[in-house]
């Protein structure tokens, strides 16, 4: 049996933990980030931590294969570095090589949605599926897309930024500087803004009692109200779900993936989200007659895509020997 | 050496040619395609032309490794045949199997703007990479997605749809029930509309000269009248390579190829079409600092691009051990 560390390194929280060969992870571990500290301090910690769940799991540093490691910003796998990332005091960060001095194990890196996808492509929604898309939608909206069994990424490793693709031209400023991108109006966010919005536009709508029995808005709120019988949240659910599957159809049209996965914590509403969406993106992308069709699968993985998906990018990568034990930065 | 014969399958013309491992053409041949005949006819006579350009190149089947056909609608390779295509009697067609009939050769399909962006990927402006997407602005939009110098089409052969992602939603109605497409605002068609809406609001502009001058509205008055020094010409010049330029600046973000390369007939307006198409799209895509940017460039390939990408899409089959041979259908 083939062992992987799978390390999900945050803006928040570092959690590793140790993953079998086929996605079954058997233990885990967090520490916080820390952000602030410089970034040796933070990476020496990544590897202090893979020393731990090594140990905790009964193994010695010789089983396990190979670290992966998957985090926000833009990687180079080749450098063994990160590049660049946007809540990460980290540009070109020599990851590998500061990691090796204290486990001494290959070391691969990629894109945390990336990996997110990887983990749902090997053991979650996608099991055993060649070409997937998972889109996990958060704070953004994140895509990992595996082609063959393998994340594809492009010739720079910052590709798949399916979030940062306009919908909308001209429509609202998004955080990369252009207008109207799919994350503005298919994040969890975004239904957040439209759910504040319609609260205001109605007050006397049940959207308003439930923020106040909650304490806080947020992407459950028009759930909860619509299954109370409020058409107010059934509006902000039909309008949230009409860019949603605008921006899933895009995706499937372009990809054209055998699973496309839909991720992040709005998916624990489950059908109510689900079966609307699969209506409207299935109607939207350009299948002709006789043409197989995608599926739209809720994502499985939950928690652990992370800490599973990079194990599993670090496994694809040892099998393809890439090396993980050079670094060029 | 090794030759490949390339067909390029139309709703007008069938054309093939000999094509060598490079990418070279040393002929071709061009009969209509009669579309309204019986698919039976139309398939037989491609493997009459094929018959034809081998014995004009001064070779014998035996010395031709493979036919690629690159085709309208959506192919299956791996049927041999072709799925459905817009504006052809096409459903299901044993293509792989009647081409046999008349010439013994394995036998491969792929969409025409996936072979169009291989044609780029061997011997044009993309020559020698790996990643590249080529986008065709005509009619339409194609795109043809090169991975690790394989086009990547998706599990059913139907994706790189580029041409069908919503970019304006609720926008311009698209042919393909969707609304907003790219291709409603990108693609050579796109640029008439806005030429002939200029033209109509502007009565007094010189593109109403122009367009009297020529006889017809196409995709070249608004250059014209641009050079003339007319200021609305400008504008539509300007307002097109816009949302061009946001289309491409989704292709990159979602791909990230090495090199984005621009066909079509309108790109043989050269500067005066790529200087500000590469500025406007070059400011928008989700680069970090550090990262590796993608390069634009206008095709090379011209009206060849069909058969030489068809040919090395076969090549690429016939090196991959794709059966050529036996057909599903």
């Amino acid at each position: 049996m083939a062992y992987y560390v799978g390390i999900d390194l945050g803006g928040t929280n570092i959690k590793a933990g140790i993953v079998t060969e086929e996605g079954k992870m058997l233990n885990k571990q967090s520490i916080k980030t820390h952000a602030e500290r410089p970034m040796e301090e933070i990476i020496k910690d990544m590897g202090e931590l893979t020393l731990k769940v090594i140990e905790e799991a009964g193994l010695k540093v010789a089983d396990v294969t190979a670290i992966g490691i998957g985090s926000p910003g833009t990687p180079d796998n080749k450098a063994g570095a990160l590049v660049y990332a946007n809540n990460l005091p980290f540009n070109m960060a020599p990851m590998r090589r500061l990691i090796r001095e204290v486990v001494d194990l290959p070391v691969y890196i990629d894109n945390d949605a990336n990996c997110a996808g990887m983990a749902e492509a090997v053991a979650g929604a996608a099991k055993g599926i060649k070409d997937s898309v998972t889109i996990t939608l958060g704070t953004g909206i994140g895509a990992g897309v595996i082609i063959g069994g393998r994340i594809y990424s492009g010739f720079n490793q910052a590709g798949s930024e399916f979030g940062h693709t306009v919908l909308v031209s001209g429509g609202l400023q998004c955080s990369c500087g252009r207008k109207g991108c799919f994350e503005k109006y298919g994040s969890a966010s975004a239904l957040v803004r439209m759910t504040k919005e319609a609260a205001e536009a109605n007050p006397d709508s049940e959207l308003n009692k439930v923020i106040e029995e909650e304490g806080k808005i947020n992407a459950k709120i028009a759930f909860i109200a619509m299954r109370r019988g409020d058409k107010v949240a059934a509006q902000v659910i039909d309008e949230y779900t009409d860019y949603l599957a605008d921006g899933l159809a895009n995706a499937i049209n372009t990809f054209m993936p055998e699973v496309l996965v839909v991720g992040g914590g709005v998916c624990n509403e489950g059908d109510p989200l689900l079966v609307p969406l699969q209506e409207k993106t299935m109607s939207r992308p350009y299948f002709g007659p006789g043409v197989r069709k995608t599926q739209i699968k809720l994502a499985e993985m939950g928690n652990d895509a992370g800490i599973v998906g990079a194990a599993m990018m670090g496994k694809a990568c040892a099998d393809d020997k890439i090396d993980g034990i050079s670094s060029a930065v």
